[in-house]
């Protein structure tokens, strides 16, 4: 079990959000250490000491062991945290494989595709004062929908309760947390997929307000948005 | 343990070849169940059946667990196959948490840069009679360059014989079949990268023969571009 955990994060990132939860509902103790993406904090030599990549999120367990990636921070916290709930990432070898495939498979698809669409559409604009081509858009919107609708179909629409089986785990974090990012953008991923809707309900409900916590400044943006879409 | 495991592959996909190395390493008893790429075998309704992503590398255990996703796949095997050399997923909390790092960290950079290039040079044209834009053909390399000279310099530049420490793990099979990739494109990915020479060298001594068994086809298409580059 590790002694001291540093955690490096920015709610604005999604692998940081899923984090910041997991971490509050396990009540793993740790020390929190905002980094500001915006103002470019994790581009600093002193970030680059605490993180190679370098990138947010990111751990430093001990004082001595530097480790990115939420996925393996995540496989590591159940590793060192052994009392956490079960449900979190399950021992049981098929379930837990079952939560590994996500994780794996998600990394070019729930991830890259929801990001892919809130920056193309919102972040690089107001970052870069790139122009948004409507083609582009909407070609990056398909991708996106055609994941979206496979996590409708596939993971939610056969009958289980959240990404694997009926109780939560730490999949579920990561797919609302990048699931959320669009919103940003003025696209609403609940629309037409009531499974996905029932799912944010329930991953929402059991992570109060943690939950809540983690979107506060994604649901402004999100407001903001719908309020100028709104206007046009 | 499984006691029966079938395993699907092409020895055309990155991770296809590091399972297929892997599982003849460790000895793990399996069957063999060639899916051909080009002939859109993956395609057919029969192997959606097997695994609804649908693509290689996937296994089936004891004739009801389908599981997809490489890195998921070697995590589950290490935990069915406890009896494999430990070296290949290290039980230390720590030198898996690392493995675990290289294993999500290569999805958007080896992973995700080293098939970008081949695809654009080399498959897509052959596959979809596509254009290779010399500019955009640039732009990729130098993407896949930058991952290249980060495992050159963070990854094998400090003294550690392979990916994480000196002893050979699955991150070392994952990398090393990335990188053979763009080789297919007439990229050599060693040159002017002496760490990666010397790492590559070795991983191909430890793993052989079946890392060559497994490269028969890539070292092929690899030997016919160079042939015709040099015809140029």
């Amino acid at each position: 079990m590790s002694t001291e955990l540093r955690y490096y994060y920015d709610l604005m990132s999604q692998p940081c959000r899923a984090l910041y939860i997991f971490l509050e509902m396990t009540k793993i103790p740790y020390r929190r250490c905002p980094i500001d993406l915006r103002k470019g904090e994790h581009l600093t030599d002193e970030f680059r000491a605490i993180n190679r990549f370098p990138k947010v999120p990111c751990i430093v367990a001990d004082g001595d062991f530097h480790l990115a990636e939420s996925v393996a921070i995540i496989q590591f916290l159940a590793r060192e945290y052994p009392e956490i709930p079960d449900h979190w990432y399950p021992r049981n070898s098929r379930t837990r494989a079952r939560i590994d495939e996500y994780m794996a498979w998600q990394q070019h698809n729930t991830r890259s595709l929801c990001a892919a669409y809130f920056m193309y559409v919102w972040l690089r604009p107001r970052m870069l004062g790139t122009t948004v081509r409507p083609e582009r858009a909407e070609q990056i919107k398909d991708e996106m929908e055609r994941c979206l609708d496979f996590i409708e179909r596939e993971y939610l629409g056969r009958g289980s309760k959240f990404i694997v089986g009926d109780e939560i785990s730490v999949a579920d974090l990561l797919a609302a947390c990048e699931i959320e990012q669009p919103r940003m953008a003025g696209y609403d991923p609940c629309a037409g997929r009531p499974n996905l809707t029932a799912w944010m309900g329930r991953v929402r409900e059991v992570t109060s307000p943690f939950y809540e916590q983690a979107h506060v400044v994604v649901n402004k943006i999100a407001a903001a948005t719908n309020a100028a879409l709104n206007k046009l």
